[in-house]
């Protein structure tokens, strides 16, 4: 198949909106910290975003996307970009690199959750070349590289396994790592900001459009099957949320938002196989399944602070089972639990639980050799003034 | 015609930029409150296009575009999108499915200005789900799905009746059973975050371009007619009305940003129909009509609290008569008054009459019901602290 | 070739992301003010969007883009888009009509970088529409609209002459003919509102891949090509601005993002003729030049406040440079000095030095007529109590 500008327009587009995720995302948590931080923790986002980029145009590509070396990780074809070219088979071959670059970027920018209002800009740094290259890579390979998970018949149509188990789970291990924030537990640590999380929020449903139905690689139907499916699950995210928290208190617009978000982040490996309106169910549960899970965290007494791992990490479980639970072969060529297949369902367990162990097991490693060397967390006296003046000398509020 | 990926490419992205008007209009009339209000604005229009959503992929996009009942409303045919798939002509039935959905939910966002800072959340979502059902579903059957307006020749490209005179007159409807705010024409009730509106302004001009351009359903002529026509009228109307404003004291950036919005509108019914540089008298005009509008109704003392009716409800009737003046059939296919045809404008103005007296009657009884039997309006204790606290339980101050 | 659906859509969406930058500048600039100025800078943006919009349909496209005079000007074939419709090659002839539009009116709102915080509305008026009929339409014809730049042989892919070092230059003109604010070099002037200026970033990042990628005019692989390249280089910007500002302080999120602009800014005329990879050079030097600029600016005391003559004059300038060193004839057909041809880099050399000169004087002298007749500069107390007050009526902290 020739480059077609269809396609190509498409997912040029689908790259631009994806990259605005990564700042959304520095939105949506700066909003929710205290105002000290607010600055800190969307210039995190731009950090992550601008490191993988050079780190996968420079090596992440090849490692996710080079030549299978047992199944594991893409072989040095690609470094430097090396061979990438603009021919292609309906969009060119470098516009699969760079939408596969904002997916990579992204993905960094929701661990910051684990570490909000307490890492050092410095050692962040360290730790994200690092996670992409030893994490993320590997999990890219594995689903969408032509590594064992797409070969042992594992589904992830946008990366439910790739991008939200990985980050969430990344999130939970630094929390543990780094510890909790100076404070929690005893005081109230409110977010400062709600509308900036409500923007980030809406930026973030816009571009998950381009996430999910750009995921297709192609202007077709099973782009428009994802975009809906998409859609339909933020609302009934956001909808069994906010239900939820009305049941025990109001009905918090942070709920609504979060709720959204979980739907968002369930669909995202099923938008691809399943019917649209099957993302209502998988959208309402995966609210109310995020909404337990912080609920859980909270409880023990645990400041993963952002909720990525309750919001990432098990909606990104959940959406994954879904999808062997509701596949449709009429969609994506396979059948899940409901259409007779339950091999489909535990294969997709299978998936989650080594990318949980992968990601959480990494990810503990690398976050504890970093703080047992140049350390991951500030002083107690700059945590006290805040990141945004000790980190960056810079504040909100002159 | 088979799927033709340039049309789909345009017609996803275009989704999506339409979504984006929702929390955009959050923003936009969230910035116009009071801070106590904030949170309360932009969440309003979260739950709208989350309702809508579910309303429209269970029932309301069979009622709008199910085979038509009689020239009122669409049958059952599509109940929970059945037979809707991915083939179609140029796009696929379900991308036309979902990028209605969005229109759908905007339009709810647009009446929350005749409720703001005293509604009951939980009587919103009821009224939102009639609303969508007994309203907007068969203004866009008339306009769009075969009903009596589009047979009886009358012309709406991309929603001057079905979603700005139908929202603005709902507004309108809603102010008078809800009353005024607590305080007003006492007080001052003073925007108290114009930096918020003047970005919810920015995002809508940018989905604008999608709404209206994407209402050709394909990447063509039209399409780029509408696309040039609506960005003319954004800026005339802005122009008109700043400089009206500056004869009675200073420009505003509210007055701006008001006329923009006033010319987007004017020009939505139109913008597939006229001359692109017909788009300079039909914004300017715009901006002056809306801004007389603002006036009138602060003069009644009407707290139709942040102009809906005027900027919405008089922006897409004269736009819908402006149509009827200004089209040329060389670009949509009909001539107006201006090319020799009268009957046209006559068309117009009797379908303008019928949407506006639908629209207005209907919600107020809508309205009406639900105040004498759940309570539209929230207490005055609750008004007093600000919805953003007693029904969210959330602050933009902490 | 007949149009293409393909390619009209991106350029739809294309034109879309790029209106989008002129309130992004708004944003960006607004929150490096102090708050009481806030409303002005994002005012400022959309008035100029509004104004050129009005010049560019009625005379300023057929300036830039009317039958060729002397390699000068364009004719006055195209008034009131008299001629202009939607066949053409490719993407219709009122696409390219809209996407040039967008491209002035974002180019005008740069150099209100130059009057920050105490220029006249009335007056920005008159200079806006004379800067962009004098300076800008000029300067479009002379690159693109068949001029002399593009005869001679001086490539600018999309704009690092035309919007960057005209805009860059006209705002030190400017800030030489207005002015130092007061207590400038006295007072600390902080920037006051950071994540509003980082929000503006993020959406400048976004669309500035429909800027650069759009400029090849269809979505082919040039297109894919100006992507890649362009968000290498804002990272690579971000990155080396920060570790600079890192050497002698904190690193700011202010340089980091001020870096990305400078990173996009270089790019802009390049990405078209250069490898992806040779992106992270042009992008490194540019973050280092641009910062280097600002501390030139500051110790020469000269008050043009926002820096768009360090980001975007002396960037735009090492864009084009730049071009001349390494443009690939693989990719855009000329080679320059590192593939063999030093007389490109000559050539590159001469524009820059035409521009810069020619957009200067030019500037000054409209400037200075305007400061003579009706003054460009706001009095003393309307500076002290703030523009939004002063000159709009509004304020951000009511």
């Amino acid at each position: 198949m020739p480059i077609d500008t269809g396609d190509t327009a498409f997912i040029i587009i689908c790259t631009a909106m994806v990259m605005l995720m990564a700042p959304a995302v520095g939105l949506f948590y700066g909003g929710m910290v205290r105002s000290k931080n607010l600055i800190s923790m969307i210039t995190l986002a731009f950090v992550a975003f601008a490191i993988v980029t050079i780190q996968w145009v420079t090596v992440g590509y090849s490692l996710a996307f080079g030549s299978d070396i047992a199944g594991l990780i893409g072989g040095l074809d690609y470094l430097f970009l090396e061979g990438i070219g603009t021919g292609g088979d309906g969009i060119p071959d470098l516009l699969f690199m760079v939408f596969q670059l904002v997916f990579a970027g992204v993905t960094l920018t929701i661990v910051t959750s684990g570490v909000a209002e307490r890492i050092k800009l410095s050692s962040f740094i360290v730790f994200g070349v690092l996670w992409t290259t030893l994490i993320y890579d590997p999990l890219a390979h594995w689903a969408w590289g032509g590594g064992w998970a797409a070969s042992f018949g594992a589904l992830d149509f946008a990366g439910g396994t790739v991008v939200h188990i990985s980050s969430g789970f990344a999130a939970l291990a630094l929390a543990l790592v780094i510890g909790n924030r100076t404070g929690f537990g005893k005081y109230s640590l409110e977010p400062s900001n709600i509308p900036t999380t409500l923007l980030g929020g809406a930026l973030l449903w816009f571009g998950w459009f381009a996430f999910n139905a750009g995921s297709a690689l192609a202007a077709d139907g099973v782009a428009v099957n994802a975009l809906v499916a998409t859609n339909i699950a933020a609302a009934s995210g956001a909808l069994s949320w906010m239900v939820a928290s009305w049941v025990f208190g109001k009905p918090s617009s942070l709920g609504l938002i979060s709720g959204a978000i979980a739907g968002l982040v369930a669909i995202t490996p099923a938008c691809g196989f399943v019917e649209p309106i099957a993302a209502i169910p998988i959208g309402l549960f995966a609210g109310l399944v995020c909404y337990g899970g912080l609920i859980l965290r909270m409880r023990m007494n645990l400041d993963e602070s952002l909720d990525a791992w309750a919001v990432h990490g098990l909606g990104g479980a959940w959406g994954a089972v879904a999808t062997g639970i509701f596949a449709s072969a009429t969609i994506g060529g396979v059948n899940g639990l409901l259409y007779g297949n339950p091999a489909q369902l535990l294969i997709q367990m299978a998936d989650v639980v080594a990318v949980i162990l992968y990601a959480f097991v990494a990810t503990f490693a690398i976050a504890k050799i970093i703080d047992m060397t140049i350390g991951l967390r500030v002083s107690e006296e700059e945590e006290y003034v805040g990141l945004d003046i000790a980190q960056h000398g810079e504040s909100t509020s002159m």
